[in-house]
């Protein structure tokens, strides 16, 4: 795969339709050392997902029957925004640990919405039916070259606006956003993969020598709980020696708090997990160690203004 | 006056002890037009205020009894950071009306708080009983040389970033920051100085021929609630015939919200003011008009961690 070309093209096809996220550079947060900041929760939808969700659009030949996803919230919210600014038809498949803050966020594109008992893989299987039966296209939300390309636009943007770090840390559920660095990086970068430690699918691959179902739970788990991590995603974190941490809850929330407090952002779970690293000491960067964070999504529940 | 060596002195003093908030240049909030934003309730402690603060401090013989302010929240906070940060012991008085949120902000930088029954202006005058009797040098949040030119680093910070719009969109409570605003461009760029319907002191004063006193109410009034207008922003109002527009509580909560469902910015009323007075119409720029808004504060109440 030519990662360089694919998000490459995925930059040109999407430019116009995200946003370029603010970066802060060597940002206090009280912690030893300052840490540049990249904040793609000020994404459209509230998280980087309509980065892959355009370039999967914008590339394919959409059918009548228009596009399918199946998310824990994020990812469905992005595929209906673009769906929306791009004319078509979508159709989404959340599950009931989605939460109706992000449920009603989707619904708020005007998408056809199912939600769905259980977690993302119900969700999952739901969708699959629907694109069987209906044609609609599946839009994956992290294990499809269409989807990391896009997120992968994210590295090259940061990289353009003068990102100088020795570390990246960034959260991982199904790993489309981590692949999408892993591609565009491809080892020019330290890599740190965070996961909760309650769904924690390429940790556990990566011990496992493939990619296995976990159980997941936890406060992240509606945006961070895939079951089985993307392959693409493990492929390229065997090849690039990514380095797999996993974060506790409890870090997970004083690391909200923190964003929070200290920098007036409001984040979900998922989007503190990275600092929640750093802070925890979960990943101890060395002493002249450059870090840099990423904050990838903000839509907390409850919505503070639902 | 030469605010262009003020500004520029202010600017020296208080590098490394403030953020370099943001910017968004062409942000689509579902306006008319793309405007530019700066998202200044980054700043440390969630508003402008550590600007003047810090300034204030940086250029004075703090005496040994320290500082004292009076604060409708966000001056007090700040006052009390900057102390705390140049090891000065800090007095802070706040109205009831403050609100726990900002209330608890103060107490957790360590100043020695007071909570005094009524508005700002009660606030005001038993800081104003404080210093006579302690000594503390008082550090006003608005009409001072000091406080003034520190908010103008604001305007020629967000200038250095490459601001390029005719119109600069900017809340008023006392006037301090619209001031150090008019101080910098000194009508180089249109300046709209917005005011709650409930709280509009410059508004007044501008009918008047001078400042006067006023009834202050509202949900932005913790901020914007000064009872009369400083006279230093009054006679730069005049000087650069500043565009006074009124926006109402109503359309301050639906800038909150928009603020917020399209950025992920969790604002206070204050905070969303400016963009208030854009979206209801209030100010109506020409077609072609490239219009800057600026975010001044995120201490919003309830606290949504608190």
């Amino acid at each position: 795969m030519d990662w360089t070309a694919e998000i490459a093209a995925a930059q040109s096809r999407i430019e116009g339709h995200v946003r370029v996220t603010p970066v802060l550079m060597g940002c206090d947060l009280g912690l030893d050392r300052p840490i540049d900041l990249k904040l793609e929760q000020m994404q459209h939808t509230g998280s980087f997902k309509p980065r892959g969700a355009f370039n999967t659009l914008l590339s394919s030949d959409v059918p009548a029957a228009g596009v399918v996803a199946a998310s824990g919230g994020n990812h469905g919210a992005a595929v209906a925004f673009a769906a929306r600014a791009l004319g078509y038809p979508a159709t989404i498949f959340v599950p009931e640990m989605a939460g109706p803050a992000k449920i009603n966020l989707i619904r708020e594109t005007g998408a056809d919405l199912h939600v769905v008992p259980g977690a993302y893989a119900n969700a999952l299987e739901a969708a699959q039916d629907f694109e069987t039966k209906s044609g609609a296209m599946q839009v994956h939300a992290y294990d499809a070259v269409g989807t990391v390309a896009g997120q992968g636009t994210l590295a090259a943007e940061w990289n353009a606006q003068g990102l100088d770090a020795d570390t990246v840390v960034i959260a991982v559920g199904g790993g489309g956003l981590v692949a999408g660095a892993m591609a565009h990086w491809a080892g020019a970068r330290r890599i740190i993969a965070v996961e909760p430690e309650t769904s924690c699918a390429l940790n556990a691959a990566l011990a496992a020598g493939g990619p296995v179902d976990v159980e997941v739970s936890g406060i992240a788990a509606n945006a961070l709980g895939a079951k089985r991590i993307g392959q693409i995603c493990y492929d390229l974190a065997v090849e690039t020696q990514v380095t797999s941490v996993l974060v506790t809850d409890d870090a997970i929330a004083e690391a909200q708090l923190r964003l929070w407090r200290g920098l007036r952002q409001l984040v979900e779970p998922a989007g503190a997990a990275a600092l929640a690293a750093v802070m925890s000491g979960a990943y101890a960067p060395a002493k002249d160690e450059r870090v840099a964070v990423l904050v990838c999504g903000a839509n907390p529940a409850p919505d503070p203004l639902g």
